[in-house]
Parts: structure tokens; sequence; C-alpha cells
């Protein structure tokens, strides 16, 4: 898959999420998806994501940087977010925080295999 | 810079941060460098570094991940080691540690001009 697909498949997937259209998920992550190293499927991945949205009602993904070599796809997401209750561990609470996740994909037949995240909670914890 | 330079630069640049050889720095760190998006130049770079270091006396830079889209590199970090006090302002007192550094960079004429780095603090969290 060229350079080019990749990039224009991740930017749908984002905008799956976004859309929170989860019948749609299949065509971006594999029955067999890990998400760091948890090996989640399909639908383990699709409740993680759910349970984001029910945390985080205007949960919303942008991209900021996008680096693609195939199979892989690394992406810095930037989230202008409000969190209900806690967030990782802290007592967000409602407060509107902001933040970003540095994430590397692996694709595989089109679609996500591994994800490896990390959010950054210090940035968060500085704004509470 | 073709794809495979930028990814040998980067494996170079590593190397340099594993050799502790801060003379060196200046082949890989651009002079106006900025690290998530604090403008600290080359100086204010390898002091970072240099911090780091006297932190963690046994540290030392794995490239678990690359991924390499000219004039971006993306990487994944891992890290197993032995902060000697705080770290990230967490009581780890000479426990060792495993934990990843999802990051990615900006090059320009051959050199780091911007580095966004997220650091898994919740893996550490999860060890102490």
């Amino acid at each position: 898959m060229a350079v080019t697909d990749l990039a224009g498949l991740y930017r749908a997937y984002i905008d799956c999420l976004n859309r929170q259209d989860w019948a749609d998920l299949e065509r971006f992550v594999s029955d067999d998806a890990s998400h760091n190293g948890r090996k989640f499927g399909l639908s383990g991945y699709r409740a993680m994501l759910e349970n984001d949205f029910r945390q985080i009602p205007d949960l919303r993904f942008t991209i900021e940087l996008l680096v693609v070599e195939a199979p892989h796809v690394a992406s810095r997401l930037a989230f202008d977010c409000t969190p209900i209750g806690e967030f990782l561990g802290l007592p967000v609470h409602g407060k509107n925080i902001r933040f970003a996740e540095n994430v590397i994909y692996r694709f595989h037949n089109a679609r996500i295999t591994e994800a490896w995240s990390v959010i950054d909670k210090a940035a968060i914890e500085a704004q509470l």
C-alpha cells in the first residue's frame, strides 16, 4: 500500500472515531488488534473507544502531525476536551483540558493490527 | 534527504546520546531546536540531556520502532533504567523501571529542529 493511501486510510479512521461510527470500525481495525501490548481484538478496541466517549462526551481526535512509512503510521493527536469524571486516575471532573497523544500504529492488510500509544498525563496534571 | 539517510542519521543521533558525546550533539541538533514547544536551542537541549543522565546514570536509549517520512522521524524509545531520585515528580529512588517514550522529530538541514515527546508516566506509576 502506497504512503498516500495509508495516510488517507488513517485520516478516514480518525474521521470514523469522530463520527463514533462503531459499525464502520471494522474497516480500519483488525480482528486481532492489540493496544499497548494488550490483545484487545476489534471488540475490545471498540469497547475502549466507546468508554473514552462515555468519559469524555466532547472527545474529538485532531491530527497534529502525521508520519507515514508503510506498514507504520505515527501520529500526534491533539485533544481539547472535558472529561466528566476521573481521567487516567486524575480528578478532572468537568474541567476543560488540552493534551497530546503520540501513537504509532502497524497496519496489516490495510487494518490497524498494533497500536502503541502514550498520552501526555504530565500535561494534564499541570492543568489541574 | 532520502528516507534511508534520515533513518541512519537518527540512529547516529541515538548513538551519540548513549555515548554522552555532547561535543558531537551539534551534528544532530539545530541551534534553534525546540522541545515540546520550548525554544531550548542546542545548549538547552544538551542541558536537558545532561540532566537526564545525572538523574538516571544508567540511562540508555533503545529504538523499538522507527517511522521515517522526511522531514519527520517518529520513534518509540524503550528504557530499562534506575533513576536515583525523583523522576517526573515520582518517587522512584533507585528502583529499576521500564517505560517507553513516543517522540516525533522534525529535521531541517539534517538536524533536529523540533521534538514532540511524550513519556509513559502512567506505566512508571504502575511500577511504584
